[in-house]
């Protein structure tokens, strides 16, 4: 058995491993776009571990997630994650015309089509017409790119007109300025929000999706009670509430990808665009840039039908910057 | 919004402090099966909140739970809680009919409903005729029975031949004696197995769907890459391995239940059935044991259609032995 999909990732260095066997160890992983560094987890309780979830911590987290959000808190449902509320969405509806705006994160056209749905790529909201669902990454990944929200909502108003549905990935949102569409759902409208890439906390498993009420509860429903774990409830309850924390991130990831954007230069790359979690770039010999990191111990992200575009992650410390530097000169 | 679904479930003493305002603190929480001796966890990296979950650690996890029951490791999926597997079983298959052994779990019909499908409640295997799809949680969940192993390969057989499905729920299965089918499942036999309950870790929700192998990815594929967060990853790979602490507990929750069933027989209950996590029982006046047991702080289950009848999960020390045996005389 596979581990699910087939679709290539990031952040699994025992792959990078497996490409270099010589690559010095600790490996730098810059192949995803988690901040590198997390949120300053407090110390959990036994109970968080041992008990299972009640529904007060749900709602603790829900309404953190509406305040961070800057959203209602009957249009917040929580989830293991985001990848999982990819998987589901599919499933709550009747087959439909999905066009997915890409190049973009992968998994949406794959759980659309194995949800029985039939799958367009498009490469912008113009190609869309006549499908009754549009995918939009906002910024997107790898290449940054921001679509309107002005653009977004009369899409989203247009397909909620005739039971259509915008779905907005928001997930490297938190730290850029593009307008959020939080706020604004309602028929027609999904929007993600990923939390373990802006807090540095991947393995949590945390993630929300933003709707109409009827729609977030068909969501929470789909998943079941409990469906967030007991550490996740209390470490995104904290964190969503930690205003200063958040805007220090910002403010310091903003500084790391403009660094990162003077290392990749310096290396002969154009940076074509990204968040202030990762920076996707061109370079003449991408092949060669990724294997010279390789074999140095760096692991960045490359793509199978782009072979001379890479996306770097932010090091994490001034080590990881220093081996970075060595190579890309 | 609500909290994902209606149907009552032990576990939230939120509930408990509702109903007896008065009720001194802390509450004792016999509301559920969860063992109340958790598994002792040990330390865990910061890289299992941080990281990504790697391939290789899902892999480590699926094979140790594939020790731990038995199985061969291609038949395990890892979820996050047995209660989503629940409701993505449901989505995996055109309409059917579905039978019920009821009694039981409340979310299983619910969720095979949600999907749209046709459920009927059915008291045991031979009402089950005719049915495409047949779930039985063994021992069952609140009152202990028991369906022979032999029966229940007989069915899934029969349903195998036709396409049809047995789900056999084994959330309590792992201190019984009653024999596993995880190493029999094939076409027409999937078995589901709880971690939390056993472990007294209900808060990392972790369960496995067992099933033949290409039905497992299809399950595995349904809940998307990282399903499990990393200290679920983590915690749960040591606790299967450890077969010593699994046997010291087992005894010593067989020794609680056969206490419990005396204090319940003392105060005039008659024990109906139960596991070594949980004991049912019916009494004369069981609204007003109830009531007494929950003004003295003490939560146990009750049922809306079965007023004479309640679960009592097991109390966690002496402390607590003390405090119910002081209301059960």
């Amino acid at each position: 058995m596979g581990e699910g999909t087939r679709i290539a990732h990031g952040g699994d260095l025992d792959a990078a491993r497996r490409l270099f066997p010589a690559g010095p160890e600790p490996w730098v992983d810059l192949s995803t776009g988690i901040n590198p560094v997390p949120y300053p987890c407090p110390p959990l309780e036994a109970s968080a571990f041992t008990r299972l979830p009640s529904a007060a911590e749900l709602t603790a987290l829900r309404n953190a997630a509406a305040d961070a959000y800057g959203a209602d808190p009957a249009t917040v449902a929580a989830a293991p994650g985001t990848q999982i509320l990819i998987e589901t969405l599919p499933r709550l509806r009747a087959r439909s015309r999905v066009a997915v705006l890409s190049p973009t994160y992968a998994e949406h056209a794959a759980a659309w089509t194995r949800g029985g749905h039939h799958v367009v790529a498009v490469a912008d909201l113009s190609g869309a017409e006549g499908c009754d669902v549009v995918v939009v990454v906002n910024p997107n990944n790898p290449d940054g790119r921001i679509v309107p929200a002005g653009d977004l909502l009369a899409t989203a108003h247009a397909l909620g007109r005739r039971g259509g549905l915008l779905v907005v990935d928001e997930a490297f949102a938190d730290f850029e300025p593009a307008g959020s569409l939080c706020a604004e759902v309602g028929p027609g409208l999904v929007v993600l929000r990923s939390f373990g890439k802006t807090y540095g906390l991947a393995g949590l498993r945390l993630g929300f999706a933003l709707a109409e009420p009827a729609l977030a509860l068909r969501i929470a429903e789909a998943l079941g009670p409990w469906a967030v774990a007991g550490p996740a409830l209390a470490i995104g309850r904290t964190a969503l509430r930690d205003r200063s924390w958040r805007e220090a991130a910002r403010a310091a990831r903003a500084a790391d990808a403009a660094r990162l954007d003077r290392m990749i230069g310096r290396a002969g790359g154009v940076v074509v665009g990204g968040t202030s979690l990762f920076r996707t770039a061109d370079f003449e010999d991408g092949p060669g840039v990724f294997r010279r990191l390789g074999e140095a111990g760096i692991y960045v992200r490359r793509f199978e039908a782009m072979p001379h575009r890479l996306r770097f992650g932010l090091p994490a410390d001034r080590g990881e910057w220093c081996r970075l530097s060595r190579i890309l000169r």
